[in-house]
């Protein structure tokens, strides 16, 4: 392994369910790769329960099947782990008394596994992470090159937090005000609550964010939002960015979480709009976030989150074998059939 | 503050959110008042798990936002703690070995925040003491002249529990023995389980109430059922009075309560099911109880009862707003339209 | 009490909810029986999180309302643990070290339950247990003479674990090549992730079994591959064992069990899967597994547990009752209709 | 089992450890009892966590050991539960809402096992029910002729809590003033913390109660107190009750209970107090209360609880094989010394 | 209220047991107080498990009395909390991420109390907070004119953490390099584990700190340690200030903590220490750190935590009372003697 | 690393505290090692609450320290990870439900570990394993050469459970019925409670084993009682077998086991004995046992299990250091002299 990689912030140095190691400061050592996995260890962002520190650890190691680097999907009929290079360049450090420092270190790690040709998939970390993914995904694709699907019951666009611009409250706004991302092309899913206020709000609408909040949501279905998502996030977009903040998921699905807002998405539903966007889309880059271990009571927010990175790389997987002429069954076709 | 004001029963004194403070005892204090928050911290009457003794302070104090007396709705368009004029009482006493005295007590809190105009929002507590919200409210706004929608796992009309005719099993049916509630106006939404028995049933059916299981809840939808039931809510009388048995919703939803049944409501359709209530309905009293913090993991349990509260409270603002000649976008209208 | 019963083998001797006791040793104290309940206390055949051990003792106790053998149930208007004879054979003795010793025992509990005329409902354990319980009906009732619904997240056909062919990922797989029980009548319901892989996959095609993974439910309908499902069992079979895996609930709504996988059903939803079963179909063995108390928090996937056991056991009550010409209201009727 | 018996007021009906069934209301299933177990299910008395309700169960089912109604005290040399006839009556049926009711209906009981000659043990339900069990002590002893040593962290000599004159602040002196006991020979152990204050101190002093708070038992020695305790709780008192707040342990040793005082014993001074109060002293009665299993994560409290009340029967059982002649090592001696 | 008075910056705005509120950015405010009790919310320095930031709110709020502002000292005979004039300013608003703003803000909150005459009490936030405490506290009393009891398993004097020199590991060595205390009346008591290493050892031994390794408390006795250290420590300085981290208790007695040591001292031990050194010393700062709630099971560290306060208020109020010419009884008297 | 080397049964493989890793089966993998880790991760042998199957990887990862492979002890003044040659050769696969086999392995392995010449430390799992490890100590040592100091609240020695020969509480009767151990050099520390019974107290007698339950060990002093038992372990015999049953201490420092039994060991009395041992007597085997994550909330029990093993590991460290003619202050002396 390199020298310089540097392994993990906390607890041992364990990659995402088994799979190689590789080293963001070694270019060579993500050669060829298609997907390589980050952590951001950092909750020095959250503006209430801290603990997403852990959410790395938790999210590459809480599976009870074999760390073996291999998970075929019985849906998807595809194995994302051995049907991509998926490799895991271990922790990005970020002190968490220091988040400007924290997201620049991010920020280039994730420059530079764009810049490798794989798509870096960030495991959080609280969302203020965010700023340094999205950040770091446009350094390499291009500023407004790059559209945003965000799932989250905040909108996380607020300007100030305990006197500071940084946390996990505002990484949407500094990503927009930044120019990295267009505000046009950037896709909320499942706000709700009683965030932001009305101020938020309008310099929302004024950078013509589109933002689907539950209750239209529930009206309307969530395909159908993503369709038209899917539509606004591809004109004339080269890539998508997937962030995925647990806490779209309701406290009941998603207790091990910062800021657990009731009345959210079911699991199933995020895996199955997860599954669609890395199937349908041209998906460059993806964090999960706003997992917090010391609240997640057996596991299951984790378990959630590690299935969300499993579904998102199956997706692609599948997304690039069909592309490579392929053809599979439906994910809705019997288990068994033509196996 | 009056001098009268009791405070906190349990822990420090605070309020709903950090709303501003009053005094029953005090009707000056009350007075312009739309919203007066009660705590009922009684667990005295539960056959099961005690805890909701806490449910006061856990449903004022859950929530990752700023205790600052603000809420705006993101999905309503209104800041119900703001548009309408909300005030917390503070617990009124309820000593746990003495049922009759503690629910006298409330009692009369209870018919004192009526009797000045508010809106008593009474925080429990086990569901003992919906006979005395139910019948302080009675009180003031007349035998009879309200309705009763109970959300509910249980019909809470049991007739003797542990040698006592108090209990959280029977607060309906001694509202209804009273005279204090119609039993033909008595809406029960989400019953399920194996209690009670027939000879309970049979009493409920001779007082010609109306009782959703949740079997026909999924058959028709939840929609449908509270359409029929806001016409029989509505027929001959003045208001409405909410009633919210947190274990109306699934265990995965709200673990921390005193006697979880499989089998409920989501949390979102919980939500959505009170926005109507307090949207459509003219509610004159509402009480939430049955958190029960000791086994609420996480917390998850007392944030729903939370949103619960501030779901019925904007809803309020939404209707006295739009009675007022306002006009909104739908709660299903994309987020930002208008802003 | 025959002096052979065993009792319980970790904690005090309990009955589910209060019914008698009987002895699986002792055929006379079946005698009449319509149902008998036994407890397989064993985790030692599970691959990752164990605790199941505790589960017959969960699964007995975990109810609110008092023991006493008594469960009228709301929907479907029966009272399955009166109008049914139900009783309790307390636990086999399964030393958690020796699974081949632990599942002869089992199979010959059940085998005896069986030959009695009783219903043997089983409650676990590790789902290691079901080749006992598969096995021992079909030592009664003949080799593929019984079809078998199977709910849970995972296909249970693995070949080896941690080097031995028994094990929680394995019984199917054995049950099949044991002849008990024919592939083709093999229905599976709820398969989601990332297990097994391709191998296992065709050996399951090979012997013709039906698996519905969640996207089908989802994309189709629960009910529609219960219809479908219901012809394949009943094709050519005299009766069906159900297996219920708790795991095939959502972790939300089931966390305390050992291996679990996001994006499952609700509790709701396995609820009414479990009473159309035992109402429309001659269901002649049971099981419910997996639950394990070290991990379920608040005790809510021990309460859908027994909940699973209640609507089952209710469901066949009532099937009787019909067959024996009483006529009931639909369970979706108002419940208050009639009584 | 005679028909009055009341079984279990929560959860099944189980026996501690699985000694036999009696009934205090049929002096015939009573008669040759050594020690009669009752369980007082009651937290209505608590002035702040519940939970106690359910230490009954917990006190006689936590145990990893075979509930077999056998337990060899390897130091003490003998076994208690077969040395003695150790029977259990079941739980006293205590309203949680209703605590006079249930305050008389335990002191009925308790005097009714006292009469039969047996030693009543009750598994408590908060400290309120010493009133009661105290009470119904010296109903058979007579009054002023039993002494009291009392476990505690709290003086429980309050007077008023919460508008009531009975709490679980308050039982010690409700004893005093009723007479049942004599300030006098009312020795308190293990006292600290901030409670009660100055006036309550002076009754205290007023009625010559002996209290030793924590400083005085850290630095003359627990052994040291206990000598001069016994030869008060001797003089001129026919008999000694025990009364065990786990709450004098300290939190490190006893989580789960309602109002922990950091700075208590360690787990093995209690245990070795009792030893030497039930070896010493003509024990006539007992308590062991606020144990409450909410509060109790690894179940560490209900298993001292337990072994508190395993501790004094075994240490009761040598007292009465000694006092037939019998001789034994010294519990210090080396364990197989002639075994 | 002031308005500049910040409040809480998580959850409701409580004081310490209910204390009066006063502000420090306004000397009026604080004018004649004795005692001013800070919150210093952080976490931002933790180098493992966070939580701390909810440390305040525990703090003042882990106590099962009411919250009335008065605690009696059972052992000192005095009521700290109306004997001194203690008030509560709220919480410093300290960014999580910003641990240089933090500290900043902390340390000019702590002058401004010192400069008020009043004795600071700082409730942590993690240990990195120290380096303000201690700095303010240096500011008003002048640089070396403070020696420093430190209560730990730790040293807290590294260097570099996460390539930060702000931490909680680093503290006292920013103290001591700052000029603002000396390392020579550094005194460290409960130190036990595997850091630091011989580099940061040496760098100890260079400034003359006196640290007292477990071993040494063990075999030497506590009080003999406490009596070295306090002639050291009124050596040539006018005051001390009193650090107390909450893991130099054992974990079995502070589990809610973020770096947990096996070993320490017992909270009796804690508790006894405390207030030898604030009854003896003329304390002039003090702070409690480290208490972290999300691991804090039954709330007993935080108890704890609430308890060391208190028995330095206590103490400190007995100090100035014996000051004054009163004279008290021995706190290891007998309690009741001459009440 | 060597093909062969089989890595984590349960998670993913990790290494003690980072050390490097090597491969039980490739004898040159552990050329010039002193201590080489071994996982046993089974609980098919406990015979009440599972879990210890994930003992392995929480001992070897809970720490709060970088996991470096480097641990500086204060007070021994030496690193035992660096000062030793320290390899983790990961787990043997035991499957849970095979104990023969489990065991089997288990005993090879260990053997293959003390035929390299390194000293096995070999981390649990139930104690059942330790008839494996004293067995494969033995195999290479010889029969009867090896003497056991045996930690623990329970003697281990019984017959059968649950129909089974082997399980957590027989492995010291196996080990010396098998005549690898003598029973007269088989000393235990520790014991109490109310197992096992009198006959097998008199099978252990007849063997000649020497116990020390816990009244001797308070009467007398555990140093007191470890010189003793230092005097008959060294008396004949070339080596030491040190097992550590982490129930020894007291549960409020080791909540987290199987068999909790109230009245032991503190933590700080259980790390003084181990470094005793290892200091001064001649230690050729190890194992940590019953360390059950499931109940381990704040991970307490794992951290004292883990700081058990490097109590011994820096022991043994400066024992060696020691023989090679290094001279240290003694670990009482004050830490910083002679840095």
């Amino acid at each position: 392994m390199s020298p310089t990689r540097y392994g993990a912030q906390f607890g041992p140095d364990v990659t995402f369910l088994g799979v190689p190691r590789c080293d963001w400061q070694d270019p060579g050592s993500m050669s060829g790769a298609d997907v390589v996995v980050l952590g951001a260890p950092f909750d020095g962002g959250t503006s209430h329960r801290p603990g997403t520190r852990f959410g790395p650890q938790a999210l590459r190691t809480t599976d009870y099947l074999g760390h073996d680097g291999s998970r075929p999907s019985l849906a998807l009929r595809v194995d994302g782990l051995r049907d991509l290079d998926v490799r895991d360049a271990g922790d990005v450090e970020m002190p968490p008394g220091d988040i400007e420092t924290s997201l620049q270190r991010l920020r280039g790690a994730v420059a530079a596994v764009a810049r490798s040709g794989a798509v870096p998939v960030v495991l959080g970390g609280d969302h203020s992470i965010t700023y340094a993914t999205g950040r770091g995904t446009a350094d390499v694709h291009g500023e407004g090159r790059v559209s945003m699907l965000h799932f989250d019951a905040h909108a996380d666009t607020g300007d100030i937090e305990f006197g500071s611009l940084w946390g996990h409250g505002q990484p949407m706004r500094r990503l927009i005000e930044s120019g990295a991302l267009r505000g046009d092309r950037f896709l909320q899913i499942g706000l709700r609550g009683y965030w932001p206020g009305p101020e938020t709000l309008a310099w929302m609408a004024e950078r013509r964010m589109r933002s689907y909040e539950m209750t239209e949501v529930v009206d309307r279905g969530l395909d159908a939002c993503l369709d038209e998502a899917f539509g606004i996030a591809t004109d004339g977009c080269d890539g998508v960015f997937l962030s995925v903040d647990i806490d779209v998921a309701d406290p009941g699905h998603a207790p091990g979480t910062g800021t657990p807002e009731p009345g959210g998405l079911t699991a199933r539903q995020l895996l199955d709009a997860v599954r669609r966007i890395c199937w349908e889309l041209p998906v460059v880059g993806m964090d999960v976030v706003e997992v917090s271990p010391p609240y997640d009571h057996a596991d299951i927010t984790a378990a959630l989150g590690n299935r969300v990175v499993l579904e998102a790389v199956s997706a692609m997987a599948r997304r690039r074998r069909e592309a490579a002429g392929e053809t599979f069954p439906s994910p809705s076709a019997p288990l068994l059939d033509g196996r």
